[in-house]
């Protein structure tokens, strides 16, 4: 059983095809690739290897504060946004954590080292697994915080700013917290409407956690951050696990990438497109997809074996199995480039053809 | 007060020197700096990093297990040694945990995070810092795991592997661990004497932490392991923590740095050479320098501000006054290039005729 997409090592070893030869379908990085100023930046900053990375990470934060537009002392960055995960649930150490279902799995992971017990909010296939208001009552008294991903992964649904703002209130009566994964926001061009960044100033229990992973295809080099306007919490974050966790590869990356705003927009339209190709293409052979606003769709079919079947073609996938609240005929693919989503299509229907 | 060394970007702040012009004896890196064809795996794991590294590190470890002669399952590869230090202390949550001090600060640092009660061994200047046998005194019926660093930093002192053993024999009695920071053994030549890695497959309650950082001076890349025969113990620390923590990048040069025999010993001879210019050079100063077997040397002295009066001269000392048993008169420089110790040296010279 996978815990997560993204193991084409693992998907190498069982087919016996090269790590380079399979499409990976199963991790939700940008189909436009490492944008070529970031590479280089992360090749220049191999030079810098022989000294210890800042660790306070002063030029990299500086670059998210002002693309943000939040203040410095609100940033706390992370080897990858999994870090930034573990660290938030270290710092609390929750009675109770709330999570929504399906959803990532390292939220509840990160807690139950803690001995959190974990309330799900499961969502429902007839609703298309949108989170409504009714999430209000999966908050108890004994609720420390609330994860919730947005727009969710796997399902790509985005969560209404209305309804995180009354989570945050309500959660905010006890003091407890309420984290928005925003990881995957920039796919959906629609991060002024759903993002909840502007909310930071007004409430001091919200955290926001983003990656540059997914957004600037850079998994391989390990950056996220996540920014909060509680100072006791940031510090806290700091403290709560090595120093120097944030390589001077990561930093110097990460910087590089906040200039490519043009990438970004190009991004969005590009993700959209292909989306659109392949949620009607999954649609016209039968195969119900579910409405996505990121990179990735989620979709349910009663095909055997979908994954080894597509692994036999070269291409991995993410088998859903393991998702608290969904089953085995469940599968997420990301939305790749143009000739690899065709690729993609043409292989499903060959293996559908063949039934 | 400082935490650590090797805060450059801080010294430029203070000193208004650009960091590329400050020398940096605060951090103990290999002086030979790093390797080429490190450098250069580095360099070229860029173009992979559009992918999520091997969340098992497979050839990594493959690599390790060849290196330390000891099977793969006793491997658990980090984002820096330090990392590793924290997922140890976050698995076995120590009701006491013993520490030697001088010692690095992360141990205590990462024990404290669970409540941890710290009882230190206090290392006598008298006995020139050195570990004794009355350590063992130190272990009482609450101690859960004892950190030792050998040789120990900031003192270079090395501990003998037969106190080693009936320390590890001691705390087994009661289902406690030694971990064991080698951190810093193979800039000694003395590795095989010293290192209890052959010890691993008889103690399942021994744990050896080694970090590539130092040695093969890549810290701005974050790599570091430890090895333990206790199964269990293995994959608690895979999975206290956020997967994918080991970067494309740090595999990618971990890798190449363990076919660097030739760089190790040339590392030995050199470090030794000017280990030695600089203690006779201090000594004749007047300045009591300790014995050390590692690429830096603690020495004792009245010199107001030498720290101060050093970074106005462009080089970066570490003041040892945080240290637990070290007060303000003791200072750490790592051994640098012979033309970099040549200059430090004439900078202590005029800094002591200007008294």
């Amino acid at each position: 059983m996978e815990t997560h997409g993204a193991d084409i090592y693992t998907a190498s070893e069982i087919s016996g095809y090269n790590e380079d030869d399979i499409m990976d379908f199963s991790s939700n990085i940008n189909p436009l690739g490492v944008p070529e100023t970031v590479a280089l930046a992360a090749v220049n900053s191999i030079k810098h290897t022989g000294r210890y990375p800042d660790i306070n990470s002063r030029m990299l934060i500086d670059a998210i504060s002002a693309y943000e537009n939040v203040p410095k002392e609100f940033i706390f960055v992370s080897n990858g946004a999994a870090e930034a995960i573990y660290r938030i649930s270290a710092c609390l150490k929750p009675e109770a954590g709330m999570i929504i279902a399906p959803s990532f799995s390292e939220y509840e992971k990160s807690m139950k080292l803690f001995g959190t017990v974990i309330n799900y909010y499961c969502l429902k296939e007839e609703d298309s697994f949108k989170v409504t208001e009714d999430i209000l009552n999966c908050i108890n008294e004994k609720t420390d915080i609330a994860f919730i991903c947005n727009p969710n992964n796997p399902t790509g649904q985005l969560t209404e700013k209305i309804i995180l703002e009354k989570m945050i209130i309500k959660l905010k009566e006890r003091n407890a917290f309420l984290a928005v994964d925003e990881c995957f926001l920039d796919f959906t061009g629609n991060s002024e409407k759903y993002s909840t960044v502007d909310l930071l100033d007004k409430y001091d229990n919200l955290i926001v956690i983003k990656a540059f992973t997914k957004i600037f295809a850079i998994p391989g080099i390990r950056l996220g951050y996540c920014m909060s306007s509680n100072a006791e919490l940031i510090n806290n974050l700091k403290s709560t696990g090595p120093p120097w966790n944030v390589s001077t590869v990561a930093q110097a990356a990460g910087i590089a990438a906040l200039k490519e705003r043009e990438y970004l927009k190009r991004t969005v339209s590009y993700v959209k497109e292909q989306r659109n190709y392949l949620f009607d293409e999954l649609e016209k052979s039968g195969i119900k997809a579910y409405e996505s606003h990121a990179n990735y769709i989620l979709f349910k079919t009663d095909i055997l074996d979908l994954k080894k079947q597509m692994l036999k073609r070269k291409i991995l996938i993410r088998s859903c199995s393991n998702y608290v609240n969904l089953s085995s005929e469940y599968y997420r693919i990301a939305v790749r480039t143009k000739e690899e989503n065709k690729i993609f299509i043409e292989k499903l229907k060959e293996i559908m053809g063949k039934r």
